[in-house]
Parts: C-alpha cells; sequence; structure tokens
C-alpha cells in the first residue's frame, strides 16, 4: 500500500463545493470517479477540509491509500486524461504512511479577490467578486492589522458547523491592489466556517468607508452580527495547504 | 445625432467571432440587440476589427450614431444590465462625428497568454494556452526582435482574406514571463489575418528549439509555409485600439 498525496485545482462555479453529497455533483465525486478509472477500485481521499460551493482551489491537497504499480509523476497525467476540463491534477507524490491532508496540514492560504473596476472585467468574473464602488486599499490594510495573531474569531464564522474552538491563529491578512483588483490573502493554522468571506466583507465595508478600521470591538464581540457580511464564494481560491516537512 | 465611442470587453469562448453572421451567435449581434433595449431602435455599430471565434477582448472599441439624451457616462450601466454577463461595456463617449473605430484607428495591441506549467492551470484555462514542454523565453524574445518593424508579413497571415497590402509595422514584439505564464505582446498599425496567433505558434517553436530563432528568412520567404502553426484562438486577447488624440 502507498499514500498518495495530490496538489488539485478546480473551478468550482459547476461543483457543489468539494465534499461527497448525495443527490449534487462534487469535486470529491468526480476526483474519486476518475481514480477509480485510473486505479480500477473505488478509493476514498482524505481531503485538507471541504471548499464551499462556487469556491476554487489552486492547491487543494488530498491524499489515499493505494497498491499501485504506477510511477506517482505518472499520476496526474492519467488522472487529467480522464478528469473534465475544470478539474486538474497538479502533482502526485508517495507520502509516509501517517500522512493525512487534514490532520498533518500546519496552515493554509487563500486569497479573495475583488474586482474593483466600475465595471466587471469579464474575462476574471468567475474568479474576482466585483464592487463598483471604490475601496480605500490603506483603510483595508490597516483594518486588516488588527486581526493578525491568534483569536477567538467567534464573530467571523457563521453558524452551521460544529467545532471544538473557535481560536485560530491567523498568521498573516495581506490586502494588495494591482490594476484595480484587491486581493486578500489569508493564511491561518485553520479557518472557521466562512472566515475568510467574512473578513473580506468586513474589509471591504471598511474600504469604503463604512465602518471604522478598528476591528478589536468586532473580535471582542464574539458575536456574528458584529461582523461583516459573507461575500460570495467565487473570489475565493484555496491557493495552498502547507506541511511540515 | 451624436457619435458615440464604447470600450468592450468580451469572453470569445461563447461566440462565432465579433462581427454579424447569419445562424451564428456573434458579439455584434448581441451588442446590438442590447443597444435596440437601451435606444428603441435597431443601431449599426463599426468595430477597430473583427476577432475571430473564440478570441477575447478587454478592450475592443466600436462606434455607432445615435440621437439621444442619456448621457455617455450612463450608456455602460444601462448597457451590462441588459447584456449577458460574457460582453461588458466599459466605457462610452462622445467623440467627433468623423471618428470611425477601424478607420480612425492607429495601432492595435494584442496579448497572447501561453500556459507553460506542465499541467494546465485550471483557473485561466479559458484565456491561456497550455504547452506542456518548457519554452525558453530568451530564445523567443531574441527571435521576436526579428519580427519588429515594418516588414511584408505575408508568411504569416492566413489564406482568406483578401487585403491591398501585406506590409505592417509591428511596433512592439515583447515576450515575458511569470509564474510559468508566457505572454507575447504585439503592436502594430495592423494585423494581417491570424497574424498574432501565426506569430505566436513560430515563436513557441523557436522556445522549444523546433526552430532557428532567427526569424529573417521566414519574413524574406513570404510563405504562409515557413512560419510555425497557428495557435488556439483562446489565448488571444485584444486588448487595446489606438487613436490619435
Amino acid at each position: 500500500m502507498q499514500n498518495i498525496k495530490l496538489i488539485l485545482g478546480y473551478d468550482g462555479t459547476n461543483y457543489h463545493g468539494f465534499q461527497l453529497q448525495k443527490n449534487a455533483v462534487t469535486v470529491q465525486q468526480i476526483l474519486e470517479d476518475a481514480l477509480q478509472k485510473i486505479f480500477g477500485e473505488r478509493l476514498r481521499v482524505a481531503s485538507s477540509g471541504r471548499t464551499d460551493t462556487g469556491v476554487h482551489a489552486a492547491g487543494q491537497v488530498v491524499n489515499f491509500h493505494v497498491k499501485t504499480t504506477i510511477p506517482a509523476e505518472r499520476i496526474p497525467y492519467a488522472l487529467n486524461a480522464v478528469l473534465p476540463r475544470d478539474i486538474v491534477t497538479y502533482a502526485a507524490e508517495v507520502v509516509p504512511h501517517d500522512f493525512h491532508a487534514r490532520f498533518s496540514a500546519t496552515s493554509k492560504l487563500y486569497t479573495y479577490t475583488i474586482d474593483n473596476a466600475p465595471h466587471p472585467r469579464v474575462l476574471t468574473r468567475h474568479i474576482a467578486y466585483h464592487v463598483r464602488y471604490p475601496a480605500d486599499v490603506a483603510l483595508m490594510q490597516a483594518a486588516a492589522a488588527n486581526l493578525v495573531g491568534q483569536h477567538d474569531f467567534s464573530s467571523f464564522k457563521s453558524a452551521g458547523s460544529a467545532v471544538k474552538s473557535t481560536v485560530r491563529n491567523l498568521l498573516r491578512l495581506d490586502v494588495t491592489e494591482s490594476d484595480r483588483y484587491i486581493t486578500i490573502t489569508a493564511e491561518a493554522d485553520g479557518f472557521l466556517y466562512n472566515m475568510v468571506r467574512i473578513i473580506a466583507g468586513t474589509l471591504i465595508e471598511v474600504g469604503r468607508g463604512k465602518r471604522q478600521p478598528d476591528l478589536r470591538p468586532v473580535i471582542e464581540a464574539r458575536d456574528r452580527n458584529a461582523a461583516g457580511w459573507t461575500v460570495p464564494p467565487h473570489g475565493l481560491i484555496l491557493r495552498e495547504v502547507k506541511y511540515e516537512r
């Protein structure tokens, strides 16, 4: 038996998220269908975590155990030949038996992209959320600095997920702008449900002058109503899952 | 009567090119349908030039004459409200009566993007042509330098278009690389049929070591067979049409 780690990209537009569901097409289902074609058996993958309906990935990680003679470096070519064009395997490698895509992860990195031009740029409409009114990036950066570090992020968590702790360590929260695209880059040891999308919604409110940049009271409130709205999924991309080496 | 200039973007994926055709959906048809909804009459637009099936635009220019009280700056909002999501009007302005999107243009600027990673990046699959094998950008740059300037570009022209002259002035032909995307930027006073796509195909052959970087004999041959193949349309974007001010 080998433990195989895959790095995947997908366009989430046409999927009901990553995770298997009854009566809905998900990335995991299509991936496991493809693995079955390659390895001749039904395999179950473990992922670094679910992504929601419409959320994209450029570096999702999964692993699965299989007995095979196919060299790992050939697996992406074999899989990509049977996967639809909106799911791509970028890399495969044999990892130690105790590697688990979720439990071995040390941090995850997401970007959320805002198209801040007056009219939505057509070629990025599927990966950037259009906000017509100009946002002040310097204000957003100042607000983001309040959120970095270890906090109880209850205010930035949607209902609907049972987690033991709502404390997370936000290692990085950068706001950059280029050609009127504003990119929020968030890295943490883990994210609560919708956390990046609520952070993005809150930062947009700050950037548009509708909210003070001092977000410490929002954290302290530990109340979802204290933060901004949940921005749409299509601006969100899971970029990278990091592991100790 | 006012002469209105529009700057348009479109995702060419689902259109049979820009120009009106019988029995095929084109960008011009959808645009003229939208103009009819706004202005209440059938208007005919003049464009800077056709783009082929599958080719995109981030800065196509059209103009049309209309009698209207709608302020020009409102036209993009009105049009975008009725256009499908894959066609966007970025700007509108009133221009002198003798302005013509095609005949007044002094140059056009296109980019052609190659995704040169081993596996196609999924989120740019509609705007970048995937070339699996690494291309040497320095060789491509050296080859590109041969093409800049005024030449008879017959070797870089597909059959099927009747033009008086095949001499064009290629003002700029840059090859840049970032994150394994290779972008070819071409600006000329005009382009022959498929010229950018044939230049891109030829430069890729150079980058992959299948062709000498000295392209002067290719120009001199004045023979389509002397140049490389025509790369697919989806990597091509009409970025900008320039006019004298």
